[in-house]
């Protein structure tokens, strides 16, 4: 099946949603507040402020997030403008995502987006959706001024080709064989290629793009811990007690790959349309909600567990129940939330994360 | 409850959905074609060809009609590019309904309506959704080339005020009192007019729009025959059955208005930011489908009369059911489909349509 039917978040009326689900993914956009706010800041001083700003978010999903993201890129740009007593522009802000997104729900949820921000961003905010994979043409030519994407490019746009020698595992693991970190690293390399060279015509010069998405801490990925690992040995338990079939484990792939910076930094320099501004990567709790809790007991690693396995759920159910059944996603997720309870290793609970802020050659 | 959470075509996964019961309007589009190819062909000769023409199709719904109306501007343009010499431009396509329009069944046709098109048009033509009342602004400024809506206009942004003498109608009918012909006219006024002076801000100087709505024939709206009435005799039968509440019928109006001709001008006129270009009123059968069908014997009525009860269903379900519950919905359209079958006045098996194509001054 074609990347684009299966790739998307679970639907906002979904029991366990994108929309209740996605507190790791607010935390991030909080982490990243200041680097889009320097970006906007030495964008509007290299193109002046347009009459009306074009702002995209690629991955919005149907949850709260891209409204928040949106949200702070109209106040960044407010504020400038009443710091140096400039015209505040209109703003036409596009929502994209897999045609499989629950857009329905995101167009809901514009009323309220108004109502939290006032008439002066109702009256110059003009908000739609673009369904379609970012690794494509979307928009117009040099049409963009601000492209925001959170969360959404170690999602490939299908799976590498040869992974069958991949057993045991659901992505690149340390226990992968090399040929599989070759196979992720070059559908990887190809997809963002791809993304910048599809942005760079649509985006007008001196335009920015700020993009944040997991990548790994080392270069090396068979040194690599990985959560997601977790979620393959829940797969196995399955295995174990005869609820799976192991084929259906081993021809079972996710199309998800974090890159190592390096990396990161190489395409962006082969590919040659764009100049790095700023690019910094940060580790991020998978569950951000119990960080602050003072007592670590049995209680609240359960919790814990319980909280992650539902943020990944929500991004994963669909394409789990789409090779796997439905049947089994509450036991799997309720063996992937205990695991990530038991698990000593702090790294399993936290994702890497890089952040770069892109200009418009 | 607002207008917005009510009025909506049904979803195209119900089983009498828009998508499958829109034949009427797809004719709609077919007899209004030469006019939207004399109205590009005026404007593109006045502004010149932009490098991305921006397009909206307003009151898009869930269907394909949307897609016909926007694929036959689009082969428009090409042609007339080809014939002058002209480079094509790209187009940014805004498909435009309520928050409650089903959009994601929108979306998930964009790609069938790449693979129909071809590569050229999938190369140069964005398409978008945009989700709010046409009655408001949508658009940034100066923004717009050509506005397109189809079937939308003669739905009012709420219902009028002081209705409650409209007793055994369910809209302005020949047996409505004066003050219910005056309520829906002054509701129409201010509607339009938001529509025109909202739209004048969003297209460029020279851009077009063309309209196409339900009107009525006679200035006089008591002389009117109109199908809807044959569902309020429907709905009052039901009434003599005991299932619904006559007072639930009194206090049960549509916010649907068909002018007639001269109030349509006289608004145009009178905002003031639109010169008519072309102006004409067509009568159409509800039920094209079975027009040219010799043999015309009970069976080919109770057909033709199904098949206006599902139009009208797929548009009105939505609203009856939140007043009347959804119990009562097939045994209504059934009577409906039996009333229509029944009547031999030829105008009630017609709507009386306005296309009317206009020039931003």
């Amino acid at each position: 099946m074609a990347a684009e039917k299966v790739l998307r978040m679970n639907p906002a009326d979904h029991e366990i949603s994108y929309a209740n689900n996605s507190f790791y993914q607010k935390e991030v956009l909080m982490k990243v507040r200041p680097i889009v706010e320097e970006a906007i800041t030495y964008m509007l001083k290299k193109i002046g402020v347009p009459t009306c700003m074009k702002v995209v978010d690629m991955g919005c999903a149907s949850g709260p997030n891209t409204f928040q993201a949106i949200s702070h890129v109209i106040d960044t740009v407010h504020g400038l403008c009443e710091q140096q007593g400039l015209k505040l522009p209109e703003f036409e802000v596009l929502l994209n995502d897999l045609p499989e997104n629950d857009f329905n729900s995101v167009f809901k949820s514009i009323p309220d987006f108004y109502k939290q921000n006032g008439d002066l961003v109702q009256e110059r905010s003009f908000i739609g959706g673009v369904a379609g994979s970012f690794y494509h043409r979307l928009f117009p030519s040099t049409s963009l001024h601000f492209v925001h994407s959170s969360n959404g490019l170690h999602w490939l746009s299908k799976l590498p080709v040869r992974l069958e020698n991949n057993k045991g595992n659901i992505c690149m693991a340390r226990s992968s064989p090399p040929n599989i970190f070759k196979a992720y690293a070059n559908q990887f390399w190809e997809d963002f290629t791809n993304f910048l060279s599809s942005r760079s015509k649509e985006i007008v010069r001196q335009g920015c793009m700020l993009l944040t998405f997991m990548v790994r801490r080392n270069p090396n990925p068979s040194h690599e811990h990985h959560c997601l690992e977790l979620l393959a040995k829940s797969l196995l338990d399955l295995v174990a007690q005869g609820i799976v079939k192991e084929a259906d484990v081993d021809s079972f792939n996710l199309p998800i790959y974090p890159p190592c910076k390096e990396e990161v930094v190489d395409i962006v320099e082969k590919e040659g349309s764009f100049e790095i501004k700023q690019l910094q990567v940060f580790e991020m709790d998978i569950d951000p909600l119990s960080r602050d809790e003072k007592v670590r007991n049995k209680e609240f690693y359960m919790k814990m567990g319980n909280n992650i396995a539902n943020t990944f759920g929500a991004g994963l159910e669909p394409i789990l129940c789409g090779h796997f059944g439905d049947a089994i996603l509450d036991e799997l997720f309720r063996k992937f939330a205990s695991h990530e309870a038991d698990d000593p290793n702090r790294s399993m609970h936290q994702i890497v994360n890089l952040v770069v802020s892109l200009i418009k050659k």
